[in-house]
């Protein structure tokens, strides 16, 4: 594999989960597999699950790991094409990816979206500029639309506690005081859509995630009837999509409690709002997989890096 | 070992000081057994001794280190049992901690004191909320009330350059300029608790420590007299504890000076305000130990890190 | 080697490049040398070539790196002598740099100009200051006057460019909105004054560097003549010296176009401002060599690193 940038990426989600879950049985029968390759982990925003996991995942494989808080460590970047570069920025893309290219074998990013400036945002420039001029693989650590490594763990995760050949598996929308990226929900519906599985997202009116990723999911405004029969609930808020990035709702009635949630699991990819997402009592309780799912990400990326690692020439 | 959270931790203080001088001869002895071990290093507050020994430790012991700056790296993390999550936290240390157990085998935790609410910080919220949460071993890299790693530092010190069956050693407040925790002096207190020595603590009258940390320990409100005879000068400042967190003294006659100590060795946890907590001429002479105390950070972690290694299923 | 501070540490140029292009042939041979040794990277200010190529050199020759940005992770270092330190400063580099050495084999030091104080930056403070006070070795990672690690990098580069017995090396300043420090300038100056090859600065009047650094250099204010059958024209702004730290001349004419470089390569240290700097046809175009100056960065490091490590006793 070249670069691990979106679901679309995955050749085969089923052997993917096997594969990983394997792994996840023996987590260091690679450990040459990394030597003397270098892994730079590049963050423009915060993370603890990403950062560790992925650290974690490379050392798994004997990789050496740099990590570097891009925004705040190094320069800022230019993007644009022909960009007389006499204000704020002072590195290009350009020259920013080809020269990490040359002191790192796989470059992982996390750049999240903006919520300002949905045509910006959906360009990916930061993953994108990445792909674009480097020359080694790149690794999405969430990026503005995506953050696959997070769904890949889901996948995981599902499998690990699914019971039925077609599970049902609801994605609710819940309530949070600020604005939040759809990175986690478009990669999720991305991943579900692999998935044998019986599909619905919930969420309020008007908070519908970009069609061109929901494209023919079943969509069902009534969070009560979405979660009949669920067998798992993944809760996630996004600010919305159609008024870019605002928060238009933040309606408590949408939080996940553990009446709603009936004998269904549930799951949500961290850092979760307590008593706003989600109710004490469900995280608090056996059905919750979030700890879990967390514990995926670092078998995601190990599988990812993997791959990766297997196809350097 | 499971935890090192306090120097009640410390089964035997003899021993462990024989070990870890021990450990300072062959530091790199034990390489094998942190192999596929994996410590995370979790910065609430600024270091320079604990961040480079700590790491420093590991290494010797052969492990993976992960260093991360949760306060501006990660995210906020919430203490508080059944809150409703819309303000400014965004993760409960109940999720955090055990995310963080699922990729690092020991975690270790830097937070200080708040210095603006005494109860808060004497129920060490993060060094606590950790311990009890986690489901991996807890190492204290300094939290509210005490600094055992410099205690242990501090004790290997005396060791090293104890002459005497029964020396004496004296801990001194002394005057700084902003409000500083008791953490590392409720440590020395409760170290030299553990030590055959004639032990006396010397500060302006209204500095007393917490009682329940000095319990029937000497107290000497004239420093002269305090330092009659002194083997060993510990200097320290802290702010007031009874008016919590408060500079209620800044007088410069309490600074050590060559005058004052006689003959006795000079130690400080470091950093030091020179000509402010000692003078220059203390510092710069043989008798101050402040530089090799800092080294013995490295093999006090190392000494922890190992236990607690070998005691790992 | 003890400590590589300057361009005049190089014992001999020629023989240091023709062994950089060796290890970068190889660059894992010496993979054993620096084992159960540790590297300390100080950054007191930003760095994206400099961090990654210096932990990329020290990780190929077996190293174990430990990395801080001091600045915002450590204490605010004092470096007077006698002060009495009761206002910003909390920790001497006397004891900083004694401490240091004794969790790290190497100190390598990033700490910019100011650009405010002539002469505190050229008083060197912070890199003279571990030198005076550490008892391990100095690597000077940028400092106030000096960017040796670059320059070598460049002298690498030209020698893996260069066809001729005595090539035209031009330093070109270029226009920039920011004040700019002198280091790269400098060290660039200081390494082609050990080389035999036709060297050349301009720049426009008044904006002369130290002339304790260019001594006898030719120096010529028009770019066009002393563009003249350039082989190799490096481009660099700096703020003015004179009227030290000032932006005194931001003229878009001083621009490297692709129209005066003729058949030139195009050298630059980056991060570079395009269409600022120089064209983006310049860059863009087979005739810019500065991803092989950013590559060769990691070798100039190692190069040094190790014969560091081979004198260490």
């Amino acid at each position: 594999m070249k670069n691990y940038l979106s679901i679309t990426d995955i050749e085969s989600l089923p052997k993917w989960v096997k594969e990983a879950r394997s792994l996840k049985k023996n987590p260091i029968t690679n450990k040459d597999l990394g030597a003397n390759k270098t892994i730079g982990l590049l963050f423009f925003n915060n993370s603890l699950r990403t950062r560790l996991s992925t650290q974690k995942a490379a050392m798994n494989l004997g990789m050496e790991v740099i990590v570097m808080n891009f925004g705040n460590e190094g320069w800022a970047l230019e993007y644009g094409d022909g960009t007389i570069m006499d204000q704020g920025t002072s590195e290009h893309i350009k020259e920013a990816a080809q020269v990490i290219s040359q002191y790192c074998d796989i470059i992982a990013i996390r750049a999240f979206a903006s919520l300002t400036d949905k045509a910006k945002d959906e360009s990916e420039e930061v993953l994108n500029g990445f792909k674009k001029y480097a020359t080694v693989p790149i690794v999405n650590m969430e990026s503005s639309t995506g953050h696959p490594l997070q769904a890949l763990a889901d996948a995981i995760t599902l499998a690990e506690h699914n019971t039925k050949d077609r599970p049902k598996v609801v994605l609710s929308w819940a309530p949070h005081p600020k604005a939040l990226p759809h990175a986690v929900a478009n990669s999720f519906v991305q991943m579900m859509q692999l998935q044998d599985a019986e599909f619905v997202i919930t969420h309020p009116e008007g908070y519908e995630l970009d069609p061109n990723i929901t494209k023919d999911a079943t969509i069902e405004h009534d969070q009560k009837k979405a979660f009949e029969n669920a067998d798992f609930v993944y809760a996630k808020n996004w600010s919305n999509y159609s008024n870019y990035g605002m928060v238009l709702n933040q309606d408590p009635d949408w939080m996940i409690t553990k009446d709603k949630l009936g004998d269904a699991k549930f799951m949500h990819c961290l850092p979760v709002r307590r008593n706003v997402i989600v109710e004490d009592s469900v995280l608090d309780s056996q059905q919750s997989l979030v700890i879990e799912e967390a514990n995926n990400r670092t078998y995601a990326a190990q599988l990812v890096l993997k791959k990766i690692l297997e196809d350097l020439e």
